[in-house]
């Protein structure tokens, strides 16, 4: 089974796709879009323009049989970067439907706990754990690309049928 | 000159499209895209493709000079309802940019302030300035579909050079 995880944003988003069953599934490919490269700064419709396309072409590219995404939650520190990340959220949402791939929504306490042990655990401990879990030689750089890879692999797991009960918990 | 006026949101996402000059500008069209109706509720992806279909016919069927949209502000008072607007001004904005429609990002005060004097004014404030302005029967609703035709006749004294100099003041 093959499953991707995203993890969107207006200026980076994250992705990494694993392939096969929970315990052994590989790194099938991983990267992020950067959306702010170019100057003068392109306006949001043109970002979230070039996210469409560069998403679409990824799920047509690595075709996967679901795709794993955070849930949304309320407590964000900064209103404007959330409202930012629910606009490509939409658009990513959008692409999914569209597509015809079901939907796996995870939760962000979920996806730590289940690589690390922790539910709050930092960016820099995914980033370590999925550097064991696949044996890399570097640490996975931006954190983004780690944390799609998290998302991926728990979302397998709960496609698989091995969701863990606290998956369930609203931790 | 023919002006889309859009107010996104998850459930109602109003729109009103004038046409002719700023000062005898006529309501073409107006309502509400519902994403809420069916029972049971649809998840978010379901609503961002029908919002995604309705906008696109809308788009196609009036075929706007522009389309205005309210510039987003951070404070809103409830965050969740924030990132859920975004999510459908996302697909409203990809939208616009796909069938090459100029996009006019209005500041939501300066609307207020050309319909009514005032930067602050109430939905009901607003209604009724729309009543007067096209001279309708009945004080048009809901809220949504007053919000966007006012958007709509700022959105095109800004595009036909008549923009007020409180555009661009930060109020």
């Amino acid at each position: 089974m093959r499953v991707l995880g995203v993890d969107p944003g207006l200026r980076l988003t994250g992705y990494g796709c694993v392939d096969g069953g929970v315990a052994r599934a590989s790194l099938l490919e991983a990267g992020v879009f950067r959306l702010c490269g170019s100057s003068p700064a392109p306006s949001i419709s043109a970002r979230l323009a070039e996210l469409d396309r560069d998403f679409r072409e990824l799920l047509e590219r690595v075709a996967p049989d679901a795709v794993g995404v955070e849930q949304l939650f309320a407590h964000y520190k900064h209103p404007s970067t959330a409202i930012a990340m629910g606009h490509a959220r939409g658009v990513i949402l959008l692409a999914i439907e569209r597509a015809g791939v079901p939907l796996i929504e995870v939760r962000p306490t979920a996806v730590k706990k289940s690589m690390t042990g922790h539910g709050h655990a930092s960016k820099e401990q995914i980033q370590r754990a999925i550097q064991d879990r696949f044996r890399l030689e570097h640490l996975p750089k931006p954190p983004d690309v780690a944390d799609a890879l998290a998302i991926a692999l728990y979302a397998l797991s709960r496609a698989a049928g091995r969701a863990q009960p606290r998956d369930t918990i609203h931790a």
